[in-house]
């Protein structure tokens, strides 16, 4: 298995100024990733933001004399509400910007940040580019189900997707979920209304008969409905990034609204109480799984550097998790190994004729 | 108030074979719906199935006297999983197919069937044909929220809407949550996937322009976001039957793994009990105020007739809840008014310059 042991001497970019609770955390995760062995001997975390900041708080975290940390300065921070074009314009000295130029230039092998997904997505995919075979990369969630989880992709980069954008989060997706999720074979799922034939409009048509004629190029099981995603249905659903952002932010919010309407259901009858006060842990949680990032950190699959978001409102071990996501799917080959899957995806694609 | 004070005379078709629990429900349902007054002493209800079979169930409920109901024979039903082209085909003597007929040819105002979601926005829309100004019908759910209940529509009729449908959505969904939640000016949002100009792509954008343009015609309160759905943004969702059918249905999966959830928990720890066992009632209420038809019924928008759709488990308390809203929804001139409102519209659909 020389694919799984991670080759030494990666390089993580970790953008320390974009999260909710500041450049404090950032840096506690990346002691914590130092302390557990995810930063090994051979590899080097470059903290950017604020060097002057930064080097107090490695001081702090007792770090600041390791071998496996570096510091970039950035004199300026992408903030929650920055419009995208406005932090690739005028924000080029930022933490964000200059994380992706490190990465742009080999000088990083992955990027976590924790800044404004909008800009991330914006400036990751024209500094980066789409790796070869792809041309638009897809925000990939990992979400909770019944019985451990399950892998949504694109979850906002790419609302306006084409059936063989739909194709390439189909493979991108799977090897995602063996290397995120362990799943030798992960089953993949296209998203849609219905499961009669011709269901869905033309667009899915087509994607589900690439999909097929991709044979076992890919575990694909066929459609699944908006009720089979929270079940044991498959481990990759695919769907557009106007679909799969409008369905995580609705689940988003319903739980917000579930832990309300247990809250005032406590307040109105006293048979609640015992009842209510229980159940706040378990919404508590389960809100904190519904978010993606939340299992480590989502990443833009489909350009030629590897970008991890993690949460705006991360806390250390969120960061440190997605430096850990990072890792595993660097030291398993994926890039390479989605750099041939595209290429097979892109030779059935061309040879499945479109029906009229 | 002329308008809201109902004109006398009506005539529901009401389809009692589609449901899980049989015709016996569907004829309670009209026996509840006589009784409440809602099928008034002028207004005629239709029993459209096994006349034999019906004959002795309203017997067996009383009603069999009342001249406000009349019984139509069936001699087939559509089954749930009859494909749709099949029961428009095959299925011509199906209790749905007749009731539509009635629909069709105006012995009846308004059909109410528990059948076969698919099956009956096919053959509604083949049979009763779009009003004029309108192109493709919308299935409009009502859904619960902290306060009070929103209009999201398409939930499944029209996967793939074009700019002007969704426009057509606006305006329908506008006039319907007037009637049916009883909002004077129903604030009406566009679902997309961020709030920024430019977000969501060229049919978000083209929809946006037009709904702004139509000026006080509508209140239009801009794009929303996923996030909004359960808040207090708006009262009317706009969305295409693609993404509105995956959310209704993610929700509802959703919803069945929190009860799973909970019913897990209350085993692995026994400071959950006496929770777990409280909030049951709650899941289970929550459950199905996310089913939409439990609000009385999904009315499908845009025909030039009135078809409502109740869930297919209906029991007899929501399927006169569905009746319910059929009657108001024509009481309220609902038909005359989108008849208008629509013809508006498309004046401002010309004149809006589609932007490059």
């Amino acid at each position: 298995m020389s694919e799984t042991s991670r080759p030494s001497g990666y390089k993580i970019a970790l953008d320390c100024m974009g999260g909710d609770l500041g450049p404090s955390e950032a840096v506690a995760a990346a002691a914590l990733a130092i302390r557990d062995g995810v930063i090994g001997p051979d590899d080097t975390i470059i903290l950017v933001g604020h060097e002057d900041n930064l080097r107090l708080l490695a001081v702090e975290n007792r770090i600041i004399k390791s071998k496996r940390i570096e510091f970039k300065n950035a004199a300026s921070i992408v903030q929650p509400d920055d419009a995208a074009m406005t932090v690739i314009k005028s924000k080029r000295d930022s933490s964000m910007m200059i994380a992706l130029d490190l990465l742009k230039s080999g000088e990083a092998d992955v990027v976590v940040s924790t800044g404004n997904t909008k800009a991330l997505v914006a400036a990751g995919t024209i500094k980066v580019r789409p790796m070869e075979g792809a041309e638009r990369p897809a925000l990939a969630a990992i979400m909770p189900r019944r019985e451990g989880h399950f892998v949504m992709l694109d979850v906002g980069a790419n609302p306006e997707a084409k059936p063989e954008h739909l194709v390439h989060n189909a493979v991108l997706g799977s090897i995602y979920a063996q290397s995120a999720l362990g799943i030798a074979q992960p089953r993949v799922g296209l998203l849609t209304v219905g499961t009669e034939e011709g269901k869905g409009g033309a667009r899915i048509n087509r994607t589900h008969s690439i999909l097929k004629a991709m044979g076992e190029k890919i575990n694909y099981i066929g459609p699944v409905e908006g009720f089979d995603v929270f079940g044991d249905a498959c481990d990759v659903v695919v769907t557009d990034g106007f679909t799969g952002n409008v369905i995580l932010k609705t689940i988003e919010g319903l739980v917000y609204m579930l832990r309300d309407m247990v809250g005032q259901k406590v307040k109105s009858n006293p048979v609640y109480l015992a009842g209510g006060i229980a159940m706040f842990p378990l919404l508590r949680e389960l809100k904190g799984k519904l978010k993606p990032e939340q299992y480590g950190g989502a990443p833009l699959l489909g350009l030629s550097g590897l970008i991890m978001k993690a949460h705006g409102s991360s806390n250390r071990q969120s960061i440190a998790s997605a430096i850990r996501l990072g890792m595993e799917a660097l030291g398993h080959g994926a890039n390479r190994r989605m750099l041939a899957a595209l290429a097979e995806a892109n030779t059935v694609i061309s040879s499945t004729p479109v029906e009229e």
